[in-house]
């Protein structure tokens, strides 16, 4: 009998837990993998010498002050992502190598691009972090996609396009599938589309050294044999004073828990009581973004020597997104690509050998034919993780924030709701983890009473 | 060690057993509730010497061939939903008594109505009900929502909401939560939207004595002890020649296993290889619809001598949808009403007590003061039911059903789906049910040999 169970050690999880300890409560992390971390994961760069590349959520930014801070206490490092020279661009068929912050497009495309994201920001700060729900015209914002929306908000084919590459980016998920209201708030939670999309300045600003795993890692090290690894929780049962939180392995016993997980998967665990019906509908209507991500590795990163980022977009093609992601130390290049979306349904259908051929292809196409000489090719489909199901996180579709959204975080009964889905500061980043641990381990830890 | 097991005692589920154990296979059906019939429910109506009332699924109407088979091969019977007399209609705010088949509008908001009706079907017409995402213009009808696609088919605002009415009576969820495409392709699988909403002539003309239950409790009698009650299946492992599935009692061992739930339902199984990517993202992206189902009992049907159907609808009032559910024979009187899609969020909200008081009030608005004298109010929360999570079927969310619909039926090694959600002739009825389960016997009949 512990004071809080906590399901899930990934970085919401962890920090909950690591909060509680410190308000000395007793605490024990149940985790179904055979590691913490939850969507972030180191991966050895094989013949490096002990570096890594991030197979999963990697980049931290300004204002995301929570997980900065956990940093510091957690006596990480971070640095710059490798932001220097051009980009390459790919937008309505035509390749463009550009300098600025955008592709170099015809000034009245321009004018209506900036525009449109300042329409999109103004909207955005309008939607309480809190309740969305109460947003001026929540209902009607809340009944159409997002596409829809930017349909009569952009004007001009390019800025709807360019939208449409954002969001892709962003989510790994289409404007049409989830709710305007849902993409407004995330907009305003994450401080806007430019710190939303931004290296420099933006959440792809820095990375960790030793690879954002490390962030739980630590975390990990400090709880110590409180976490139990391989412990994927089946049922959780609240019919007295304990609740009782069952896995393939055994029981145990809490006065209360903090489920952190994305929404979609709290509800394959099977709770008694069930879970009120708002709370399901709500998970039924949570779906995960699709990317499969993969780190190419190169003797050296030789675009650097061409005077290029590493960093390319295309609005069409598979490989929509890539940035330079060699580490700090050590010779290697490499360059970090995500199949999107449609864009990872499609990729997945192929084997991994053809996959690996069209992620060369598409280096190539942005970065010329030494994009093939590849010493490493490493995937990741998060989709296909039984974890995970998805990423980067869970978006919410047409109509679901403004019926069952006040079921995100209330507890049901002794049960508290983490994961970076349920913050409002930086929800879907690892801030917002950070955010819904401490938020969810004062919750538990005030009920509990002294 | 079995030739099959069949998870879920619905009607897709007892169908799939049936139809094995005539092909000489050995079966055993797994069923989480201590009951038969899934969606469909009976419930006794005190003091009338053994009627019932359906508390879910109940009416059958033309072209539903496979269902009326099942019935005559049941030997069940038939009788006419009660459809005698004026109906009551509430739309736009005005109240009125109407015979026809819909309101009395103004000749233009008439002709208005009919050419979006009829431009719905045609379009409905063009989805192939085997392979929808291969309609003329896929893409882009399931790139929006069926309430968007409706604005730019519907000009007048009165058939704006009479198909927002229409909507959430067929799906218990609003057209600004589905997929235009998905709801195209319903539409076609049902016939039509006349097909869809008409009591005589169509899927409400007829309910079956003695309760829609006895569909499925009569084909558990036939399979007897090969059910399984009380045995919610938690995992599925498919590791060698034969499949384990594993419920809280214990584990059986089957040749095949046919998964016969809704689809959001399937995913909260663990399952042993993990499910593909596409399969899960697509339970992802199918909510259920949520209607809260209220039968008020009186003396008499007390319309019918006022010259009424016991019919009413309504595009705002919380009870939008009412039907005369009187059973066959005793003297009894029964109203059916509906609290559909963001009426059932609404009035889930409310403690028992005040969403009674709620529905007398709504009955009494559409039928007069003696609405109030019930005798007996019962109520099924279908969101609330751990084993449904929804009523009265999945739907899929913009983009579903293009990048993942191919998934819906596929089988995933030994594992078929059924379920009328799987259906393509009356998906999401008992009749849709019925070819789903046939189907996945069929399948699984010939992967085992002889």
């Amino acid at each position: 009998m512990t004071d809080v169970i906590v399901v899930g050690a990934g970085v919401a999880g962890l920090v909950a837990a690591r909060d509680l300890v410190a308000r000395g409560r007793e605490v024990v992390v149940l985790e179904a993998r055979d590691r913490v971390g939850g969507r972030t994961l180191n991966a050895d760069l094989p013949g490096s010498d002990g570096q890594i590349v991030e197979a999963g959520g990697q980049w931290v930014g300004p204002t995301q002050d929570r997980v900065a801070k956990l940093i510091t206490e957690l006596g990480l490092e971070i640095f710059s992502t490798y932001d220097i020279g051009d980009k390459i661009g790919h937008l309505a068929g035509r390749f463009t190598r550009y300098g600025g912050r955008i592709p170099r497009l015809n000034p009245l495309a321009l004018v209506d691009l900036d525009r449109t994201m300042k329409r999109v920001d103004r909207a955005a700060r309008r939607v309480p972090l809190e309740e969305p729900w109460l947003a001026p015209n929540a209902h009607a914002l809340d009944n159409q996609t997002f596409d829809e929306w930017l349909r009569h908000q952009a004007p001009t084919s390019v800025s709807r396009t360019f939208m449409r590459l954002l969001t892709e980016s962003v989510w790994c998920a289409g404007p049409e599938e989830m709710s305007a209201l849902w993409a407004q708030f995330y907009i305003h939670s994450g401080g806007g589309l430019e710190s939303l999309i931004n290296v420099t300045g933006g959440a792809q600003q820095d990375r960790i050294v030793g690879g954002s795993q490390r962030i739980a890692i630590q975390m990990a090290a400090e709880l110590g044999d409180r976490i139990r690894l391989r412990s994927p929780v089946r049922e959780i049962v609240q019919d007295g004073a304990a609740v009782r939180v069952r896995t393939t392995a055994g029981e145990s016993r809490a006065r209360r828990v903090i489920v952190a997980l994305p929404p979609p998967l709290t509800a394959r665990i099977s709770f008694d009581p069930a879970l009120p019906a708002d709370r399901d509908q709500l998970t039924q209507r949570m779906p995960m973004g699709w990317t499969i991500k993969v780190n190419v590795v190169y003797d050296e990163p030789f675009w650097r020597a061409e005077g290029l980022s590493g960093q390319a977009n295309s609005d069409s093609r598979p490989l929509g997104a890539v940035f330079d992601n060699s580490p700090p130390t050590s010779g290697a290049g490499v360059l970090v690509g995500f199949f999107e979306a449609k864009h990872a349904a499609a990729a997945a259908k192929l084997d991994p050998e053809a996959r690996r051929e069209v992620v060369l292809n598409e280096l190539a196409f942005y970065f010329g034919p030494r994009a093939r000489d590849a010493v490493t090719y490493l995937e990741q489909d998060w989709a296909a993780e039984e974890y995970s199901r998805g990423c980067y996180g869970a978006f919410a579709t047409p109509a679901a924030l403004t019926r069952f959204g006040c079921a995100l975080r209330r507890p049901v009964g002794a049960i508290h709701w983490a994961g970076t889905e349920t913050a409002t500061r930086w929800a879907g980043y690892i801030d917002g983890a950070v955010e819904s641990g401490e938020r969810a381990a004062a919750e538990a830890d005030a009920l509990l009473g002294r």
